[in-house]
């Protein structure tokens, strides 16, 4: 069952499928801009995003029922620079921040590099729990509260309407700051999703960042945020500090790409075509299922957060699948204790193609069986105690 | 004499004339990475940039005689990401930096910001003054010493070969690194310049911070380091938390560029062309000067360092300038304490068109008789006190 690195299955990542990128209106659109815009394709840019890009962003978030001008608007490298940003502003050695349990890995490693302690809010069904949210908000008097509540990372679950209302009410009630972080929500593929946080907030406590990474391609990195001025002011000044602005020719591409109507004939298209995906996921995880694994049905986004059974020995798994030319991620790396998360992992369903979806699942549900423990209580106990 | 925007000859800004950007070739290339490259060209690329790119910059930097591999370089959003990221590494609050006195503001600006104090050691013709740099170490143990030895902004001086030597000796006595600058280096106009500090070091104790910024045009947001492998490590690191990579369809780009040999064209075109609006400048300066005006003779860079009469008001100056319809940098700015060097300007003559350079210097010099005053004792010394 080894394979070469050409077979291998990727679960794994969070990049969407290279074969859907509209490589050939953006090579029309760029020849373009070369006759029109000529030198100054290349010229330096504003260091709050160009202009028209920042008009076009405010359509996208129109359709996202966020009312914002253009001056709201600060484009970044990636919403990952928001991150960055949102801990330089906001935290200093020792502070704390709240996010969900589990959460994008990406934002705990940035958060606690800041000199954070990141205390997590377990999720259910309907995302973060607000029950539990309020007394860690009386304990731990948090700097600000990190959220992707729309097809969460990893889990793909959405907050409900209801909570995002008592989150909110929570953070007005104890004037903290909600950080957004809004990569999937156009992603939906049952029904439109419920109002973004931003789209609610009738305070200005929403901090809200979003990308092109997920709906188009990563190599460009650009994404931005939204917030009320005297915020938005700070992430400007952090943008002019550490690298003056995002490259020029992408804010520009990508603003005639939205301009045309072919971001959102684009997302539509990605709506259908990971639809199919996760549809497909779903399938062939009842179709080869094993006793004691579970997993939830997302309305969108990119991923399936799987529950792996009770008497596996999870140390093997990720090893005992990658022989079947399967990869994945463990769920630890989304929890802030890292101790937690080894009862699920995350699936992804955007990157693999559709016909190799059933194989993979397959091979990774015989890898999951492989690795469980017929008399789990005597031979695998001992290879879950910590090593320390 | 009131001018529209228009017409404002800008001696200001420290950026490449767009009427020489090399807009053709760079058309043909990027439509030829459409057919060839693909949808690659959006994909995610390595946290240390493109591997193609890193080895067409290890060729520039064997032709400013820097020994380096693939492997020993970071590409970044600019060099002035480099400044962020060497100040996150280095600096902690209270902590001390060394900066040539006058120094580009934008570093005193990133340092100060991470809570560095900011020490400067004034420059004479041959650059940082070593022999007082040394008593500044020991009295001030610093992080970093920070400098732009070749063409420096904004005096477009360089630092002696001699001096070179006293720096590195001084650096290594102290155990200290040293931040190298260097956006101008290729860009001389006489001779070839001295070599670098990173080709003189032979303990690796010099970060060389580069961009293609200055030789090409800003807006592509492409610079890079090249360190020793412990603190290289430390950037690479920094680029993955911060926003992932750099746009990979610009490091295609470029990398295209150099590898076709068209980047050594244009910098040899760049040479001729800077040199010319150089010496237009000179002439200029010359034909129209004032009593008590003094300037030097750069042989690179960008920018003339520009001494006033002692008898000016110099508070009235820009604005007397700017009704003129000329723009330029006062002096201040590149000093740490901001309370020196209010006796010089910074004048740029790489924007400005060959055929605007007499006339804006022509303009200036009439503002700066304008703003001098006769009875400078009595009448226009109380205009320098400082306001509180």
């Amino acid at each position: 069952m080894a394979r070469t690195g050409r077979d291998v299955i990727s679960f794994a990542g969070g990049i969407p499928a290279p074969g859907l990128y509209p490589v050939a209106v953006l090579e029309e659109i760029q020849a373009e801009l070369f006759r029109t815009a000529g030198q100054e394709l290349f010229l330096h840019s504003p260091v709050e995003g160009c202009y028209p890009l920042r008009e076009s962003i405010v359509q996208l978030l129109r359709q996202r029922q966020i009312a914002a001008a253009a001056k709201d608007i600060v484009v970044l490298s990636g919403s990952q620079q928001g991150l960055d940003f949102a801990a330089r502003i906001f935290i200093r050695p020792g502070d704390t921040v709240i996010v969900e349990e589990p959460t994008f890995f990406g934002a705990i490693q940035i958060f606690r590099s800041a000199g954070a302690r990141v205390i997590g809010v377990p999720i259910d069904k309907d995302g973060m729990r607000t029950d539990v949210l309020e007394a860690l908000l009386v304990r731990h008097k948090p700097k600000f509260i990190y959220t992707l509540p729309t097809f969460q990372n990893p889990s793909g679950i959405s907050l409900s309407l209801q909570r995002r209302y008592e989150l909110l009410d929570l953070a007005y009630q104890h004037q903290l700051p909600i950080l957004e972080d809004d990569p999937y929500g156009e992603l939906y593929y049952d029904t439109t999703p419920v109002p973004s946080l931003k789209a609610l907030d009738r305070y200005g406590y929403v901090i809200y960042l979003s990308t092109f990474s997920k709906a188009l391609f990563l190599g460009l990195r650009v994404g931005w945020v939204t917030a009320p001025p005297q915020v938005l002011a700070k992430f400007a000044h952090l943008k002019q500090m550490t690298d003056l602005h995002v490259n020029t020719p992408a804010q520009l591409l990508l603003d005639a790409f939205i301009r045309r109507g072919h971001y959102e004939r684009h997302v539509a298209r990605l709506r259908q075509e990971y639809a199919g995906r996760r549809n497909a996921m779903l399938k062939a995880l009842d179709k080869y299922k094993v006793p004691g694994i579970g997993w939830n049905k997302p309305a969108g986004g990119y991923y399936i957060w799987c529950r792996l059974p009770d008497n596996i020995v999870r140390h093997k798994l990720v090893a005992n699948a990658a022989k079947r030319g399967v990869v994945f991620l463990p769920g630890e790396a989304f929890y802030p204790d890292g101790t937690q998360g080894d009862t699920h992992i995350r699936l992804n369903y955007t990157f693999a193609e559709p016909e190799q979806i059933d194989n993979g699942i397959k091979y990774l549900l015989q890898a999951v069986k492989e690795t469980t423990c017929a008399n789990y209580e005597e031979e695998c106990q001992h290879a879950l105690k910590p090593l320390v």
